[in-house]
């Protein structure tokens, strides 16, 4: 029996993701991701220089490093990119599904969307304050958002390898998901009549969602029809508005503050 | 009589920062300085399609722009920049003095003081926080800190036109000259016993400055010295660290939020 024209395509694009690899580099974003026993890691190139520095990584890792000359250094990254020397191919980090590990985890359940925000600088900023304020999970829509590259590890600084980004197929999907594992969604909308103190008070304990979407468009219709409320940042002025890594941080300490 | 060499040296330094230009790009960029009247501009580069899209702006400057070929744009710009077709060469606004600016204005007396920070997305993120959180002025050391420069208005969207931001010799001397006029200096550390809400929390209404170093380095012993406190962003885990425009955003929210 022939398999159906959708089944194939699945299959497809489960084997172009096996198949995907990434670059990452920079001394910091290459020791953590050396460091790091889940990340499965294909070359390293290093320069006698940076290889000293990362010699105690190096070890953990067991990788043999092929060594560059630093006036010809080969590593497949735009060649702008402040590599220091050293490069590191990868695949991505393979975190589970949503759902698990929303459920799991220390601390307080409180996971980030990101619908849509597709510059790799706001989203490693995005999982560095993730981070530190203890969020489960960044979640984002497989399409129309960056992608776990090089540039995003560096600007992650070194939050890519112990914050799970997780890619989905639907984000309104997913948000269904966690609203049935009980979580209040909070989408930020600097029109919103609620302010960001009254929703998460709101809450009272329960699991949160920060719900954020890129700056200019915001979030898409139907991911601001699927939160349970919306809230804003309340402005000083008439004027201006955050950049999106600073608007979550802002949430995020909110959530965590209280 | 001869000058001393410290006088000679002054008067040079004055004269370069009255030569001093720079150029703005991007749409967003260009036409907030084409609508401040503040803002004095020199040249104006656009191509035709980004000419049409100024249009209003173009008008209320009253300038004269010289048409580009989108095919070879001869601003003085780096070439990786995204100019959308709009170069405006501009002087850097002089907002006065610090004290002066921190005297007054409406709102809560509040200002940000950056020791060292040398991005210019970094500085141009906080200077946006700073207006959306009516922060009165960004201060900063003239030396050793990002320049008023495209790349920064274009990180700022706009705000670099609205929002106060002030270069001063000696940052340590600005600090204490705020400390007379009753500001109370909260440096930010991840080390500090004192939380961040409660430091605001003894400002008890008080003017503040939020004193932030650079990542890495931190504040300077000197800066560190001159604060009245030091304080923490909380943290929920023992890795990580906040971008430093997060953690300026975090903390600008705090004191609006109070």
């Amino acid at each position: 029996m022939k398999k159906p024209a959708w089944v194939i395509d699945k299959e497809r694009a489960r084997r172009d993701d096996a198949r995907e690899t990434v670059w990452l580099f920079g001394l910091h974003a290459v020791r953590d991701a050396l460091m790091n026993p889940a990340r499965e890691r294909l070359r390293l190139l290093v320069t006698k220089n940076a290889a000293d520095k990362l010699a105690e990584a190096i070890a953990a890792s067991g990788m043999t490093p092929e060594m560059q000359d630093p006036r010809k250094f080969e590593a497949p990254i735009d060649p702008e990119s402040v590599h220091q020397g050293a490069a590191l191919e990868v695949r991505p980090l393979d975190w589970g599904r949503p759902e698990d590990v929303a459920a799991g985890g220390a601390g307080r359940a409180l996971v980030v969307l990101l619908d849509r925000v597709t510059d790799p600088h706001n989203v490693g900023a995005v999982l560095r304050s993730a981070e530190v304020f203890g969020a489960r999970a960044v979640i984002a829509p497989r399409h129309h958002s960056a992608p776990e590259t090089g540039a995003l590890a560096k600007t992650a600084s070194g939050a890519l390898e112990r914050q799970p980004y997780l890619r989905v197929t639907n984000l309104a999907e997913t948000m269904i998901a966690l609203k049935g594992m009980g979580y209040l969604l909070l989408g930020l909308d600097g029109q919103a009549p609620l302010t960001l103190a009254q929703g998460v008070a709101q809450a009272d304990g329960r699991p949160i969602g920060l719900v954020l979407g890129s700056e200019g468009p915001g979030l898409r219709e139907k991911t601001r029809e699927t939160c349970d409320a919306l809230v804003r940042i309340p402005h000083a002025g008439d004027f201006g508005s955050l950049n999106v890594s600073n608007a979550a941080a802002v949430a995020l300490y909110e959530v965590s503050r209280g």
